[in-house]
């Protein structure tokens, strides 16, 4: 049990290194109190993550006879109030196109989201009158990105998962520019992207290279092979890859 | 130029609608000032757009000659300091998966993304000492979704744009609990996420009927044929097809 052990642990200290790291980055070793983080700061107890093995063990033996559009679990529609898990037909078709966030300095985002994180600039709008202009990026190679114009844009809003940096104009330059609010200090709400890379330790040691800064290193704390990272104005990026993910969550495959 | 002047119009007025929506909400007809708008609830200018139009015009000439691989117009590198237009190959294989905010309330937010927008539950963790639930949504078809919960996990974790609604236990029902910001009144910082339909104003009269609480209808104010609506927390979502889109920037097609 010595593996489930650390694996407790290591979800157990998630928080306390995420935090610290941020705090430290900031005020020279100052922790917040454990105590006060009440949400995925606070990954604290690997005990629902059994539970969920054990039933597991159970659903499979009962999927034989379940049907595969059943999506059972803690999923399933009977354990989830307000869920409806028969989509509408009207809404087939819809998709996430975009996360839409406020940059201080178009330079220095541009900068991380494609020489760091490899995006590519899809489409840039500026709007001379009210000073501020759009930034679309996404994971699409350059070369399927049309050059015709309307043909761009229609290729932008079909694609999926793209990020629209807003950035209104002058703030990269104005020193009473106080900067952007990541959502993750009071007041709460937004809380990060996540991106799914190859291997998370690959990925972050060339982001130590090129000066990146964490919020939690993959194996700061117990909870290995997860990481967070800031972009240029301070919100964060969640750097993980698939096989770590599932083995943080259901242990190690092997 | 009839058609440009309204189109111009339409984009003049876009910000006016969407805060005069807002504010109206909870405010019962105050509205705050157009020359507070510096944003994207700033849309004022038409100029940019109709340069770019220009710009495309002289590009599609050039474009013979241009290489497929040049993402030209103002997305070119050279048009942007920092932008480096040709991503490591060490990034080649990622993507953006998850968008993640706080919810107070699992029950109107799994009702709200599953009844309206027709999101699927694709995983769900619950974190019992930590007291705080993980609920991952996206646009897949619940059928393609595996029963075996590591599967299931793999499975998520592929998935592109998905949504994290992290839900600390209690808030949904603590009197005191003020709720989260959604950055988009000070401190501000993220904006929305964008969901792409087949037709938005199909959509939105479907919305209308669903009780849903808009930002901005599709014909609020000029800029005619996008919207914005309220997720329970407050957090905006755009609302959108490709073909208006493409007209609002570009023009009609027709």
């Amino acid at each position: 049990m010595a593996a489930v052990g650390a694996r407790a642990a290591f979800l157990a200290s998630f928080s306390s290194a995420c935090l610290r790291q941020r705090v430290l980055s900031r005020n020279s070793g100052l922790s917040r109190p454990f105590a006060r983080q009440t949400d995925k700061s606070g990954f604290r107890s690997f005990s629902t993550v059994l539970r969920h093995q054990r039933f597991n063990q159970v659903a499979r033996r009962l999927s034989v006879t379940a049907s595969m559009s059943t999506n059972a679990g803690p999923e399933a529609a009977a354990n989830n109030p307000g869920y409806c898990g028969s989509p509408d037909a009207a809404t087939k078709s819809y998709y996430v196109q975009q996360t839409m966030y406020r940059i201080k300095d178009p330079k220095a985002s541009l900068e991380f989201y494609s020489k760091v994180l490899g995006m590519t600039l899809i489409k840039r709008l500026d709007f001379d009158e009210a000073k501020f202009s759009l930034y679309f990026l996404g994971y699409e190679s350059p070369e399927t990105i049309p050059n015709d114009t309307a043909e761009k844009t229609a290729f932008l809003f079909k694609c999926k998962a793209t990020l629209e940096l807003t950035h209104n104009w002058g703030t990269e330059s104005d020193p009473d520019f106080k900067g952007y609010h990541n959502g993750n200090s009071d007041p709460r709400g937004y809380g990060h992207i996540g991106i799914t890379v190859d291997d998370v330790y690959k990925a972050c040691e060339r982001f130590e290279k090129l000066g990146v800064e964490f919020v939690k290193r993959p194996d700061d704390g117990r909870m290995k092979g997860l990481a967070f990272i800031k972009d240029p104005d301070g919100y964060w990026i969640e750097i993980f890859d698939v096989d770590r993910m599932s083995g943080l969550i259901h242990g190690p495959s092997s």
